[in-house]
């Protein structure tokens, strides 16, 4: 399985966070994204291959393109507002207010385009955030020309980037952007399998009215989690996309047992919707190890969860979203691959 | 002209906000209250009274009951986490995901009520909120019952408070309750006049469907101001409140001058509209030496002011709202009402 990997993630670096009542260094770190490559580089999973470039016209089909060009120009509006340290919004267009008037100062823009605190912006934010995407799009080339496989090692993530915000540590939706590329490349149907901790509700957004792209996501139950907002079992899809979005929040404490019941019952659906590709939303954050989760996976729980996601027998297409146990993510991620890879 | 004041506003102290980029003591302080009611005082505008015990069902009338129920609950939320420091939000329940599942848990709540992290909470917070609310219907029982006008001193201030969310200072919406009392006890017609440099986004909202309660806002635009996402020329009422409401926005830089040839037009829409009385969202923002507002309004504007208001000549209840140049806020305050006892 190859691998790709740019090393332009590392200039978002120093980025801070808003967590329950103070400000935070970011548990999204750089480190996370050089630990993965170097024990995907141990396990010998396969070559490891910078990306190509691409525009941005298919993130432009499913983001808005006014926020895609706000990505690329927030950190230079901020600086010319004399402000240092990390860009971070502190007002927010929620219902009972209007979201149809982008502000003209830098704080308001930051709120329009985002749904918290926790995706700040420094100078390198927008090059690693375009390298990231670039990686999930030369990934997705790869499995597209007949790989059985291969790993988007992006960073930063994606799956909580919205049409129009930016959250979660997410900017550009990586693992959307791939999916998307699979449609455009002649695939029928394509799934998104989201196994990260948290919902990916950007994703499901993106495709909730859309009947070719189906959503699966096994994540902590939205009542007692970020994103708090969006994944719960109701949400089945709607027009076009009736049945195709499935929810299985689990509650916190839940270990592999409980895990793999719930994938069980997602591997039914794939299996039911009969995808041409699958892009795996992949997060490590149900580690029972992660400073911000509260599952209980262990480490020798993920060559089985690798192995369970190659026993769906589709050309597959990882890409990495969160996991925040610096020290185990390396190999929880590389045994989940080689798991697949020996399947 | 009376003061309705209550002490138990100085148990919201200590509160911290959200500001770009770092969180910072609060601007809203105890101390405004206090030198504001020294400065009534010393004018000698008149007795000084505390309020009488209102229950919550106007409130509930324009707010959410479960969001009320949530105000009165979340310290002790907070608290019950293991958490120190004042309480505030991380995530917002933006468009693109859902706003009618109110989380389990408290950062999940704080999110689902709010549309900012500037109205944290500490433990006195509710029982100054609940005591600023009577100070209210205290002061607009006063007007009521035949005075000319009263000023009810309240704090927390109340105008950005939404019918389910808090934000910028404000908990309960004052003003607004203020004014639905007045309909409850026989006026036919209220307006709400917001001289705050902020637009009123609560206020607006919670009548903006309503042709018997007028909403005026002057104020600085949107475009570059808090609360950014409400508050544009082009919101005019809807339905039953269809030309009922009337926004007045302002450059930054604002002066006297300028501010006057808009309240020109706002009393001209308040005397077409021939409210039976009048309620003021008072804040004082507007100076130039405030330290979070752009408007340039001195010291001797303010009696003019006072003046304008008096011209109206209706019955008027002042409630008080934002300032945060603490040193001048006093007088400010007393010389508009002054202005407005003399004219």
């Amino acid at each position: 399985m190859q691998t790709v990997y740019s090393p332009r993630h590392a200039g978002h670096s120093g980025n801070n966070e808003l967590q329950p009542g103070a400000i935070v260094p970011a548990f999204e770190l750089p480190r996370r994204a050089e630990l993965i490559r170097a024990s995907v580089e141990a396990a010998g999973l396969g070559p490891i291959r910078e990306p190509d470039t691409h525009d941005l016209s298919i993130a432009m089909r499913l983001h808005a393109p006014d926020y895609v060009e706000f990505l690329s120009r927030v950190w230079g509006l901020w600086q010319a507002a004399g402000r240092d340290g990390p860009a971070m919004p502190f007002i927010w267009p929620r219902p009972g207010l209007r979201c149809d008037v982008p502000p003209a100062d830098i704080d308001g823009l930051l709120g329009f385009y985002s749904m918290d605190a926790g995706a700040t912006f420094v100078a390198g934010t927008w090059d690693a955030v375009k390298s990231s995407h670039d990686v999930a799009l030369s990934a997705a080339a790869l499995v597209a020309g007949g790989e059985r496989a291969a790993f988007a090692l992006c960073r930063p993530p994606g799956h909580h980037a919205g049409a129009r915000f930016a959250g979660g540590y997410c900017y550009i939706n990586n693992a959307a952007v791939a999916a998307e590329s699979f449609r455009l490349r002649g695939a029928g149907k394509v799934t998104v399998l989201d196994v990260d901790y948290h919902h990916g509700n950007g994703t499901q957004d993106m495709f909730y009215e859309r009947g070719d792209v189906q959503v699966v996501n096994i994540h902590a139950d939205p009542m007692v989690e970020f994103p708090y907002f969006l994944g719960h079992a109701d949400e089945r899809g709607a027009g076009a996309g009736e049945g195709a979005n499935l929810n299985l929040p689990l509650p916190h404490g839940t270990d592999f047992g409980q895990w793999s019941e719930a994938y069980a019952v997602a591997a039914t659906a794939i299996a039911r919707f009969a995808p041409d590709v699958v892009v795996v939303s992949l997060g490590v954050d149900t580690f029972h190890g992660d400073p911000i989760s509260q599952f209980r996976l262990d480490t020798i729980d993920y060559p089985l969860m690798g192995a369970g996601i190659a026993a769906l027998g589709l050309p597959t297409l990882f890409v990495m979203e969160g996991g925040y146990a610096v020290e185990a993510i390396g190999e929880n991620v590389a045994g989940l691959l080689r798991g697949f890879a020996d399947a």
